[in-house]
Order: C-alpha cells, then sequence, then structure tokens
C-alpha cells in the first residue's frame, strides 16, 4: 500500500457544468492508485489506514505507513491532462514534413516514411512520447498507431495511462492489429485498448462492418478518422453516397462506441445522426493541426456538444503538430473555436478546461475513473507553478491554466497514485538515454530510399 | 570595452529572401555593443583589440582584455526577437478581463481599469514585462502606452531596448504625450521614441494631421492602431467617408512613416495606398488576439507584402494576450496566415523567422541596426535549447524554432553585447522583488470602484 499526501496546494474544481474555481490551502489525501479525500490542509489524514507493516520498498524504514508528503505550497493541481488523440511514435518524425498540404504531407512523405517502421523505432519513438508528455502534466494519451503492443511496453514503463488502437487498413488486413487490440487488453491495469481502423477513406465498409461487429461482440470501442475535412465528407459523398458520418452509422461504428478523430468535416446533417449515440460517441480536436494543414474549419464543438456529443482535445501526431503538448492544444481549441463561432464569450476557459479533462476521460473511455479531483478517483494529477513571469499577477488562475501557463510550468505529476515526475525529473525513465535512442535512430525513419509507402491518400 | 565570444554555436541565418539555414560550430565575436565576426568555431579571436588596460567593473583582473566565453554547445543562437507592438505595463491585468468580445472588453474592463494607472504601477508593471520578454528572448519592443517615461525606466534598468510611443487620445489632449516623445529620445542609446496617437477611432483627423506635421518636422515616426477589424474599417467608412488607411493618408500619417498595429481590417483596395508609402510602413500582426476576441479576420500579410509593407509580429498587451510570448505569437502568425490564405505551404517556417526578427526590426524602426545575426549589427541575441523531449529529435531546427519552442528554452540573451540572461537567470533585475512588487499592486489596477473610464469605445 502506498500513501500520498500532497499538503497545501490550490485545487482547480471543474464540475460537469458552470464555472471552474479553485479551492486554496487543500490537502490531496491518496492512496494507493485513488484519491480517498480532498480536506482543508491541516485536517489529520485519517483517511489512512495505520501501517500493515510489511515492506515498502524504496522508502526508508522510519517513513513506512505514513504518507509520502508532496509540498503544494504555491502550486495549482489540475487532473492530469488527456491526449485524446496521438500517433505517439511519430514524434520521430517531428519536423520531417513541414509546410505542405495534406495530400503532400501524406504522399510524399508520413505514407513513404512509414514503410521503415520497426518495432524497435516505434518503442523509442513511443518512450521519447511518453517523456515528452508526462513532463507537461498529461497522464493519459489516447493512441492510434501501428506495433501497438510496443507502445504499451512504453507507457507501461513510464507509469503512463494509455488507450490504445493498433492501426490497419482494408489494403494490409484487419486480423492482425485487431488480435494486437486483444492481447492488449489485460496487459496492466493503465492500459486499455480500442479497435483502430485508420479512417473510413481507407478501409472498406465491409471491414468497418466486421470491425464494429467485434467490438460490440468484446467490448471494444472503436478509435478512427472521419470526416477530417470537408473536402473528404464531400468525396465521400460522390464516392460512396454517404458522408463519413452517415458511413460510420451505416456499418455499425456508431452503435458499438467511436472516439471520431478530428471531425472537421461534420456537416449540420451529420449532428442528429451522431446524437442518436451521443452516449457512446466522442470527438477529438487538436486545431494546431488544421490551421497547419490549412485544412479549412475546425471540429464544430458547439454543433457536436448541442446534441450531447463529448469531445476531448488531442495533438495528432507531432510529425505534424510538433509536439504533444496539451497545454497547447487547449489554448488552441478555445481561439480558434471563438473564431469559429465569432463569439468571444465562447468556449470560455471553464468550458476548454473542462474539455481538457473531463472530455479527455470520456475519450479514453474511463470518464468514470480520471479527469476530475475527487474521492474515488484514479489519481492522476499535475501540480502547475504559476508563479513564472508569464503569469503573474494571477487574477484569475483559471484563465493562466488556458493563456498563459507552459508545459515547463508543470512540476509534479502523479498517475495512477505513484510520483512519475517530481520536480520536473521523470523518476521512471533515464531521459538522457531516451533522447540518445531518439537521436541515434531519428534518421532510419525518415529514409525515403527505399520507395513504396504503406498507403496512398485519395479519400 | 567589453569583448563576449560565444563559442561552438549553431546560429540561424535568416537571409532577406529565401530559406533561412542553420550554421553549426560558430563562434559569435562581439565587440562592445555590435557583432564583429561571426566565424567557424576555434578561429582565433583576432577581431578583438588588445586591451586598454583600464578597468572593466565586475570582471577578475585577470580576465580584463580577454572575451568573456559563453559555451554555445547544443544551443541555437537565434537573433533576438522583437515585440512589435504591445502596451507592457498591462501585464498587471493578465486575467482580468476574459472572454469578452472587442466592445465590453474595452468598456467593461480595460478603460475603466486604466483611470487606475499611476506611474509606480506602470513602473511596476513594465519592470514585470521587460523580465517576461527578456527571459523569454525577447530584445526589443515597442510599446505604446500611457507614462512611457516609466516604461523607458523599466527598460533601461532591465537592459532591454526598446520604442516607446506615448499613447493620447484627443479627449485627453495630445501635447504632453508629444513632450513626453521628445524628452526619451536621447534618454539612452537603447531608447528610441515614436508619436503615439491610440487610433484613428479616437483621434480626430486634426489631431493625426499635427501629429504627422511634427513628426516629420522632428524625424519621428508614429505608432498607432489603425483598421483593427472589419468592422472599424466600415465603420470608418460610414461616419469619415474614408477606411482607416485613407485616413491614415489624408492626414499625412502614412507620409511621415507609420507602425500600423494589427490592422486586420485592410481592404484589398487600401492595398494601392500602402504600397505608395512601403518603404517606410510596418504592420504589426498579434493574432493570439484577433482570434480570443472574435475579430473575424487577422492581418492580410500576403496582400502587405506582395505591395512593400514588411510585417512584424507582436503580442499586444497582456490584458488581452495574457503573455508577452513572441514565440507563441510567431508560432500563430504561421498558423493562422496558412488558414487564412487556405495554403499550407504559405508563411513557411523561414518567412514566418524572418517576421520575427528582420520584421520586428523594422517595426522597431532598426531595420539596419537589430534582427540579423552578422558583422556590424547589434549584438542582440538569444541561445535557445533544442535539446528538450519536444524539440528533439530535429530533423529541422527551423521548424523547431517556429512550432516546438517554448520560451523557457531561452538560455542565455544578449542586448547590444551585455548578458541580460544568463543560465536562465536575469542579470540586470531581482525577478522576485519585481514579482512581489507587482503581486502587491496587481489588485489596484483592476479596482472598479472609483468609476469613469479614460475613454468609450465606439469606433
Amino acid at each position: 500500500m502506498s500513501y500520498v499526501l500532497i499538503r497545501n496546494v490550490s485545487v482547480l474544481i471543474v464540475p460537469e457544468y458552470g464555472d471552474c474555481r479553485v479551492d486554496d490551502a487543500q490537502d490531496i489525501h491518496v492512496h494507493d492508485d485513488r484519491i480517498t479525500a480532498i480536506t482543508p490542509t491541516g485536517t489529520p489524514p485519517e483517511f489512512f489506514p495505520p501501517s500493515t507493516g510489511e515492506p515498502e520498498p524504496g522508502r526508508p524504514e522510519a517513513d513506512r505507513g505514513r504518507p509520502e508528503v508532496v509540498d503544494g505550497s504555491g502550486l495549482v493541481a489540475v487532473a492530469g491532462l488527456v491526449n485524446s488523440h496521438t500517433h505517439s511514435p511519430m514524434v520521430m518524425m517531428r519536423g520531417a514534413a513541414e509546410d505542405l498540404g495534406i495530400e503532400d504531407w501524406f504522399n510524399e512523405r508520413i505514407w513513404p516514411m512509414e514503410v521503415n517502421l520497426t518495432a524497435e523505432r516505434v518503442r523509442v519513438g513511443a518512450r521519447l512520447a511518453c517523456a515528452e508528455m508526462l513532463l507537461a502534466g498529461v497522464t493519459t494519451f489516447v493512441d492510434h498507431y501501428f506495433h501497438a503492443d510496443q507502445i504499451a511496453e512504453a507507457a507501461i514503463e513510464s507509469g503512463m495511462r494509455a488507450d490504445l488502437a493498433p492501426t490497419y487498413f482494408s489494403s494490409t488486413g484487419t486480423e492482425a492489429a485487431i488480435d494486437t487490440a486483444r492481447d492488449l487488453r489485460n496487459r496492466s491495469p493503465r492500459i486499455t485498448a480500442s479497435l483502430g481502423p485508420h479512417a473510413t477513406y481507407t478501409v472498406t465498409d465491409d471491414d468497418l462492418r466486421r470491425t464494429a461487429d467485434i467490438a460490440r461482440a468484446e467490448g471494444f470501442r472503436i478509435h478512427l478518422h472521419a470526416a477530417e475535412t470537408d473536402d473528404q465528407t464531400q468525396s465521400s459523398i460522390d464516392r460512396l453516397g454517404a458522408t463519413p458520418i452517415q458511413v460510420l452509422e451505416r456499418t455499425g461504428v456508431l452503435d458499438a462506441g467511436a472516439l471520431i478523430a478530428h471531425g472537421c468535416g461534420i456537416r449540420d446533417a451529420d449532428l442528429p445522426i451522431l446524437e442518436r449515440y451521443g452516449d457512446r460517441t466522442t470527438v477529438a480536436c487538436c486545431p494546431k493541426v488544421y490551421l497547419k494543414l490549412a485544412m479549412g474549419t475546425v471540429t464544430p464543438i458547439k454543433g457536436l456538444q448541442s446534441k450531447g456529443v463529448r469531445v476531448g482535445i488531442g495533438t495528432d501526431g507531432a510529425a505534424v503538430h510538433n509536439t504533444l503538448d496539451v497545454w497547447e492544444s487547449l489554448r488552441m481549441v478555445a481561439l480558434t473555436q471563438k473564431q469559429r463561432e465569432q463569439d468571444a464569450e465562447w468556449m470560455n476557459v471553464s468550458d476548454t478546461l473542462r474539455l481538457a479533462t473531463r472530455g479527455g476521460a470520456a475519450a479514453a473511455g474511463l470518464a468514470d475513473e480520471i479527469g476530475v479531483l475527487e474521492p474515488g478517483r484514479q489519481a492522476d494529477l499535475a501540480l502547475v507553478d504559476l508563479s513564472g513571469p508569464h503569469c503573474q499577477p494571477v487574477h484569475d488562475p483559471r484563465a493562466a491554466l488556458v493563456y498563459s501557463v507552459r508545459s515547463s510550468d508543470v512540476v509534479t505529476v502523479l498517475v495512477a497514485g505513484k510520483i512519475v515526475v517530481r520536480d520536473r525529473k521523470l523518476t521512471t525513465m533515464n531521459l538522457d538515454e531516451i533522447l540518445a535512442n531518439a537521436k541515434d535512430l531519428a534518421h532510419t525513419l525518415v529514409d525515403l530510399s527505399k520507395g513504396g509507402a504503406v498507403q496512398h491518400y485519395a479519400p
């Protein structure tokens, strides 16, 4: 059993609706993997059971049975951020496909580069990605990529929580990836798996139908790209006689429960369809990518929310987003949604923080487990330092979190009650080794000399 | 005389046109306030004159006459960023006016708050602003605010370079502010002054005409807000029979030489006018603000550049931008310009870096002095660390600078040859004292109990 007491911290409270608030001078009591209480500072830690007398590896004998105390003075505790859609190993291609439209990005760079993927290279990339995310207070990532078993190993090693969808195209077969998802399910309490058809334009209706059948039968959710741009939606109508959302409905994917990446091309006419599956549908919004690829529009969050569809915030892969920085991403969500709706009062600081935490928890399929700081929840949280000159003075800590904070302001991070970042350093992995490995292998991933491509973009 | 040798650094070379590049293993030789040479690492520092034998305050006797060596290994030297438009003391209102449209932002919050301005409060805010900017590698700021003499004192103390435009409205008189500009001109080699009429909608044509006459007669440039939104442009046409740009032409402001803040409402028909004054006109783009206030459009940089008008990047005041982070701002320029032009190849990494450095130098009226790392220029530069997990591996350092770097990656900063930030710490000011002062006074600035306002927004 482990006990952590975070003492004298300010706590960001994110209610299901309405304004967030920050409660100062709180103690957060963590017992094993869960928050057991949040009390005014100084309340005796009566919630801790007496020591079992059993050895506690790594702690001095005198401290056994006592809480490990983390001084939270001057810090704000925030539910660990969730990266609701990413391809974590693509950090290995950071900066290798710049200033390109979506077609050239896929066909000239990314899909030709991905012929170079190996288990080792994916593992090295995923370790780097976990390091970057944990140090930034991202405690859960929702991933969609190849060699997902390697990503699972990296997540487990790092102490992160992950939902992993092994990616497949119809052109390369569906079975191996689905079997990987089955294998991953019980690998660790912190790992869940989803089924990962790539997109409505790279997986046939028949394969989507079979995916949905398996998902329903075996209790998987389905994580896939759909309606990424309005061009894709138009092309889907022309090619298949249906919008991507209609394809997801007719193939049973929406009924099985879907996490839809991007959805910038979701049209008003799609909203009533999504409403029917609102209890099991989430959409991940990654706006830096939509601007960078000049996709022409951003996720219609207001419309989705009006139909009961939950929305999380993601980074997509670093081959286009360049970072896995969810703070950057949530800020971009606030800014681009205000712009989209031509309403500066829309997507206010409270709603933005709610998407990044509760919304992300829903996207990860863990709406009842993470995303909120309250007793009974998993102890996934970040302590954030607002004392820097870019945050001070703080008239509104919620605004500071949305519009001023940098990932480098994250000081301490817990996942499932374990301290994985302490004083801005990883406790679980050796960062220098991770960076050295990534540098060594980086050139192998961007090598285009072999020719070929894993897929062709022609939605 | 002082000598600084930055040894074994990578140098970002930003040509006037075309692709930027990074030259590895360079030594930057700095003599007094200027770069005297950039040579491959190991070239003897023959460019340093022999010691004069005169005392060098603050250096051990044995080192006198020798260069102070800064180890640049693993770092990238970038010309110091320029914040091309800001109201630096507004850091004191950070987070105090969130989720509001432009009208409420001005009329319900900012202009009522500004009745609380005093010399001391402005000074405290400006010191904090200088600290934030210098630590982030911003070496020059182009400011527009009240009590500009206090801002000058803060800039001088901090070691920063600044162009200061004392703000005035017609309603409160023009003379005092213009006299302040005159006083500031020769305060320090690092301080220049501009005339600062607030905007075409708060300063009458007559006052703009008089401002332009004084500017031409006394050699000032004019820094003002114009065509901030398209609504302002339409309202100007309705009210004055002319677009804001036409007002600037007919009053002689363009002829005198103007720095136009924002210009999101500049219309195609305005471009031929601006072209006539392209040699002396710059526009400052601050896109985070345009999205946050849901202004509906962003600065038409492509059109402006096609007419020879130079563009710099700014943050505006932190009462709306929340930070004075020019890295964040330049990233937003790249993203929003790609979105605006619906062209992912537009505003590429090289062009973005050029705006942030050469463009900013032009906005500061210092196009021949700063903004480029080459012999003869002022030694204003930042050393940036790309070794963090959010930047690695680095396939393209230019992309890392535009899309991955955080202000916290800035390690060392020089302004006019003086090391003002060393190992992420200010050398010129006590940050703890600055933060404490700002905290103490913050509440006084947001006090609305007195009633009144410095101005009313009704463009």
